[in-house]
């Protein structure tokens, strides 16, 4: 790296580390989750205005998969096993049908379109996926993750981040002429969710081991970048076997709150988020080009026609896999809503699709325009449903009350 | 980036972070600084062993520069500017002869052994370096950053870096044949030196409104993001104005260390720190190839004798100086050894007479053992000159103590 690369680079991250701050800033007083005002100056700064940051830039694209390792390291450092045992039952329900539904009703509409039974079905299976960083950061946001719903949600954004991989193994392997059979799809599913489950029985196992090498580290800040260097090597290590590398991260995030030594590692982890995550959110939004969508061009009537479609579609289809599990005590709502951004995940179908020759360009922004009203939308829908419960630590408390609806409660 | 490079570079990071742990408990264990292992980890890891960390890739690089852009930072906001500018003649003292006395032996060694005069002249400019990273990593490590002879060696430091900008601008001026003026001496000296002072006097002036800005960004971590956004972008405005980019960050750690909530930002930054510095150390380790060092090769001979002879006039020269401010009450041993490493500064220098085609291989070789022994000297000699002051957290303070050597006080 040159020296003027280098120096221009240290230019664009403090550019993108202010943007993500001050936007995150701004849709807090407006009474949104920070994560949107992220998300959101990952639009001005990307390609569709200033064209400042490259969402397929090598090394924004390192420091975003760091960023969205840490994010779900933190959750799982969050979560109780035990509470997400306990609503797994419901996950399960809320996980099948989100991916049953939206696949479902993506695929009638392609089919309403007349649109070919391979392209139908990539756009089908773009629309099972779920961002489970988008909703557990808003969930976090809002002080709400550990409700049960919040619990449920996450679960269930898991299993769909597993079930996500089987089906994207699925249809790029017919896209790519490959004859599919159950065995290639049972071995596909084997893997992804028993690397999951493997690693956590393995992780609790190790974990009075672990805490005894801890020890040995005594330098201030050691543990943590210890822990983390195990989160980094689980998501490696997921990513070796076929599973995903969030995947990973999240499992080492749930074996390493047994440590005793959890609450130093959970403060530290904090800090390195606060740095890494708003680049993941910020390159996120860079991905999205607005432009594709200008209403007053004609030659985007028939996009924004499919797109729009598919937006209700992906809506629908994961709103009422919320409502899925009939027996579970909460409001079914707030778990369907949380389950409708796309997010990454959807972008990494849609860029496959267009890569793989399947999407054209016009097929490619429909889906897009899919994932990213999905994405824009949540947040603002989840805080209508959910208000926040533990007081933000924002100036505009009073406009939040006036802004957000009453919560309720089933 | 294809997903391949990714998943092995996230892989990377995990051994480069685990690497410097281990190196860096291991020498604690052993009653050393930590950033001796962790430069010795590099070397492991580096081109001379395992071949694993590549010194010149790119996102090394950025992350290295990062890291170093933190350190100067952190040291920055732990720094009292006037208990600097209380030692500041003694500091001026140590930076002028700390330049003097090192070129001159340089340029004596090299006319003894009949090389070129260009040649000659970078070499003893090479000497002239001083790396303040490693040193304020010993001293910090050593709980003695705050002492008076921690202050002048900091001091006198960051001078040498603003001096090392000028003599670097001279000697490539003079490499590429244009003609050295003293008017534009005078001005390489003016912008290094002014933007020092400009930023120091503009930083006081403005924190009050900085702290009014900080206030409104009211996310855990928002504030630390914040000051370090400003801290790379003076950073960036130093390499724009001709300065150095660790200047611009230590000069922005110096004046918000007057924000009300500097504590809340340095225990933010400081974590940030234990992930991206010893990415910096374990980076400058890797850029060393002991191979080209082998004794029995007999084509190595008379790089390991001019090498030599540089390591000779490199810690006389660099001793010496730390005697200069004779009015100064204090250890001036600890003063002079403190200014003996030349860490990256002084492989920067080697590395740009080797690209400019004044250099060898072989001299490069030569100077690279120059900066390679004074790097890995200095914490051993310092620590052993220096007992810890506040209680390091290791097992090991009873071997410490034996190995440490006793502390003169003048």
């Amino acid at each position: 790296m040159d020296h003027h690369h280098l120096v221009h680079f240290l230019g664009l991250l403090a550019i993108i580390l202010v943007g993500a701050k001050i936007g995150g800033a701004l849709a807090q007083r407006i009474g949104q989750p920070a994560v949107l005002g992220e998300l959101l100056a990952g639009v001005v700064l990307g390609s569709s205005l200033l064209g400042l940051v490259d969402a397929k830039d090598e090394i924004i694209t390192l420091l975003k998969e760091v960023g969205v390792i840490i994010l779900l390291f933190e959750i799982g450092l969050e979560t109780d096993l035990k509470k997400l045992l306990k609503v797994g039952g419901a996950s399960v329900a809320v996980a099948l049908a989100g991916v049953i539904l939206p696949f479902s009703l993506g695929y009638a509409v392609c089919w309403a379109m007349e649109l070919d039974y391979l392209v139908s079905l990539f756009v089908g299976a773009a629309l099972t996926a779920t961002s489970v960083g988008i909703t557990a950061r808003v969930l976090s946001d809002l002080g709400r993750l550990q409700d049960p719903e919040g619990q449920v949600i996450l679960g269930a954004a898991i299993l769909d981040d597993v079930i996500g991989l089987v089906i994207l193994a699925v249809v790029t392997g017919m896209a790519g002429g490959a004859e599919v059979t159950a065995l290639g799809v049972a071995q596909t599913t084997g893997i992804a969710f028993g690397f999951l489950v493997v690693t956590l029985l393995l992780g609790l196992w190790i974990v009075p081991w672990l805490d005894r090498i801890l020890q040995v580290f005594r330098m201030p800040g050691s543990p943590t970048i210890i822990a983390l260097v195990v989160a980094l090597g689980l998501a490696w290590l997921a990513d070796q076997v076929g599973s995903a590398l969030i995947i990973g991260a999240f499992a080492a995030g749930l074996f390493q709150r047994e440590l005793p030594m959890h609450e130093e590692i959970e403060k530290g982890v904090a800090s390195l988020g606060h740095f890494f995550v708003p680049i993941f959110f910020v390159a996120v939004g860079a991905a999205v080009d607005v432009r594709t969508f200008n209403p007053l061009d004609p030659a985007a009537h028939p996009i924004l026609l499919l797109g729009g479609l598919l937006v209700v579609a992906a809506i629908i289809g994961k709103f009422a896999a919320g409502f899925a599990p009939f027996w579970f005590k909460g409001n079914k709502a707030i778990i369907g809503v949380g389950m409708i951004p796309r997010g990454e995940v959807g972008l990494i179908f849609a860029g496959m699709g267009l890569s793989s020759g399947i999407f054209d360009r016009g097929l490619f922004s429909a889906v897009a325009l899919m994932v990213m009203v999905t994405t824009f939308i949540a947040p603002v829908w989840l805080k209508w449903l959910a208000v926040p419960k533990k007081p933000q630590r924002s100036d505009s408390e009073g406009i939040e009350d006036l802004v957000a609806g009453p919560r309720e409660e089933d």
